[in-house]
């Protein structure tokens, strides 16, 4: 976009996210720079912005970029390397060993690359990531310019990367510090889970987080058998031992918590602590369904995450909003729970909540970044239309994502990839694949 | 296809079904007029099919096409007419009167082509329809060129088709006689649900299938209030009651069977009764979950259904069979539960067999029908690929099938309708749209 050009996007439909609950017919999202500036009807356009280059998007529904509150993206390189496991299983027997085996800098960018061309595609315009060379995943998601925010890693065990928690730490405490200028990247402090962190670990990392004010993003009440290792190693269901060593708080974004008694649910409101719902994931890996009915209701921010290609095997963010959607309905045993709206915010604004970056990004505002996704109705599958949000959350796929706008730049130009060569990118994971068809034992 | 012309389908893969959990790499299939002639390496082809005219499908996955056990196909002029409403609710204070407003021949023939395109664009090859007017459906689904079963409806209540279900059963047992040459075309008696037949249409329908050997096609066991309601008015539970009326045989396709006890199980499983699993119907509606791994391990034949748009609102089978996959391994805690060969048996041959056309369709082998899809592997969000099958379950889309065939002839090319104009389909919906905007009160 050049310094002094005004974009309007003029679009069937616009949903905002904020404020709440709303649906705009024949309206525009006017852009400067990496910022909207304005949202108006589009008949008043001219009048306001003579000068304005348009875009016209008739047929098309422009919602806020959705928000990946929970990947490991690197892994899209194993995708289907270990199906049909329980969690344990397909962790310590199927990707840790195969991990051990592959795990470089070039590994973390070239899959993360796929990663971001993935979810870009699928009109996620950010994501949250926790993986081994967060340096690597940031480089990734620059040269595809998409936003990212990067886990400063913590797990006691050793990996290419890293020798110990201490080790992974400052590592991605330096990454933080050489990219501290880079407008689309953002850290969270990413501790693996209770039961792969020590409580020295962990209370440090609860230090770093209220002096850099930045995110805790750790899974967390995924499985039962997470839940009683903790019982008996530390005697406390592994919220309770998080809440002691001072880390449930406005920081914590708990990944999973598909068991939490209403208690805790209780306990995570009252903090202002925020959930990642993988509702694909957690089913796929037999671990159950979170309560999002319940935790909405308590009043806790509860945001969507694909989880890593190896557990889900999509980064697609509006199925997982669809599934999400829908679990909940039956867990609830309510047909009502989770509107359309809901769902849209659960993908959006509650995802960039989480990660602290609800002033830039998660809804469609004068100010906010010009994170923008036009997602096309006009279609065979969707036609007739007579409710646009229904349509994105129960009918509509990430094959209906025709154009994205990440900080003001076009990404995504009818299913084209703009920053990236699709062909290029697909040959080069042949590369990975004759490695890891050759290494691996699985 | 011309008389004496060959064609032989040269993919990357093939996944036959029969022989079960088989994925042959570098594999043809061979065509001749309507029929599979043969299943042949590909290197070998050249030498004993020389003449043969070649589709190269390298990068792509042939299987047998879809059957969708359950629709509602002209209700995808109703989508998104009113979602996160309870089963009686949606369907008692919104869609029939919906429905009592718009319905007429011409409603469920422009319905239905809609629903069939969108079917075939999703690699769906055949549909088992529940319907008003199945003649208009028949009509839709000759003109695309696609194979369907439609429901011989019987409901006790009046409607634009019928006056009672003595006149719904005779006229739609015409239409059986009047489209009996139509080989893309079969039947099955469709009662609509335990809570909306009496006993005396029910036996009728148990001579009748007996008769005609036509499969019975209806709603059980879907929602608890339905199991109430039989329990008051009959004193037993639906299934039972069908027992009673002589209809759990061998021709009975159970649709939905969310709520079954162990005795239900093995009275489904000890009389070769079918169940039609519509997962994401089931969730929309808050109606529970089918426990599909239960069922396949009694020896219950599962196929998958879309349910109709109004409560799904895709009418789409690969998404049924991911949903599917996912929500047994949950339902049972335990991620073995459904394999990808499972999962895509119960997409195709379980179906099939619940029709009765089994010999005819549902797996790749010399001698059925040519009703085969081709599905792009060879894209960014599947590559790398290590497991074909893998990737077809979890992480392809309906917009990764490329080409479909049925009945031998190519309905469907690289992703562009052959047989029907997709702009003007999208264009005809907008007739239906106004009426239905203006006469609703929903």
């Amino acid at each position: 976009m050049q310094n002094d050009a005004i974009t309007a996007l003029n679009a069937s439909w616009v949903a905002p996210v904020v404020p709440r609950q709303q649906l705009w017919a024949d309206f525009s999202v006017v852009m400067h720079q990496d910022r909207i500036i304005d949202l108006i009807s589009t008949k008043d356009l001219a009048e306001k912005y003579p000068h304005a280059d348009c875009v016209d998007l008739s047929g098309h529904l422009l919602i806020p970029g959705l928000v990946n509150l929970h990947t490991h993206a690197a892994m899209s390189l194993m995708r289907g390397r270990a199906d049909d496991l329980p969690l344990q299983d397909w962790l310590q027997k199927n990707i840790w060993p195969l991990e051990n085996q592959v795990m470089s800098a070039e590994f973390v960018k070239d899959g993360t690359l796929l990663a971001c061309a993935e979810m870009l595609r699928g009109g996620v315009t950010c994501f949250n990531d926790m993986y081994f060379f967060p340096e690597s995943a940031a480089k990734a998601a620059i040269e595809v310019h998409m936003r990212a925010s990067l886990g400063i890693l913590a797990i006691e065990s050793h990996s290419a990367y890293g020798m110990d928690a201490l080790d992974y730490l400052n590592k991605g405490l330096a990454t933080r510090d050489a990219l501290r200028d880079e407008s689309l990247i953002s850290f969270c402090l990413a501790p693996h889970a209770p039961y792969s962190v020590s409580n020295q670990t962990l209370e440090r990392i609860a230090l770093y987080a209220a002096e850099l004010d930045l995110p805790v993003h750790i899974h967390l009440h995924e499985a039962i058998d997470e839940i009683e290792q903790s019982l008996q190693q530390y005697q406390v269901r592994p919220l309770k031992r998080l809440q002691h060593l001072g880390l449930v708080d406005p920081h914590l974004v708990a990944v999973h918590a598909v068991h939490l008694n209403t208690e805790e649910i209780e306990l995570l409101s009252e903090h202002g602590a925020h959930v990642a719902h993988c509702p694909t994931s957690n089913l796929k890996l037999a671990n159950g369904l979170c309560d999002v009915g319940a935790l909405l209701k308590a009043g806790v921010n509860v945001g969507l995450g694909s989880d890593g290609s190896a557990s889900n095997n999509r980064l697609d963010i509006l199925a997982e909003m669809r599934l999400g959607a829908l679990l909940a309905k039956f867990k609830q045993n309510d047909a009502g729970v989770i509107n359309v709206h809901q769902a849209l915010e659960m993908a959006t604004l509650n995802g960039a909540k989480a990660l602290g970056l609800d002033q830039k990004i998660g809804s469609l505002e004068i100010g906010k970044k010009a994170d923008i996704v036009a997602v096309n109705l006009n279609t065979l599958e969707l036609s007739p239309c007579y409710h646009p949000l229904s349509h994105l959350t129960y009918s509509a796929g990430r094959e209906n994502v025709n154009h994205v706008w990440v900080d003001g730049v076009q990404v995504l130009q009818h299913g084209q990839l703009l920053h990236i060569d699709q062909d290029a990118l697909i040959k080069s994971t042949q590369h990975w694949f004759e490695i890891i068809k050759r290494d691996s034992a699985c």
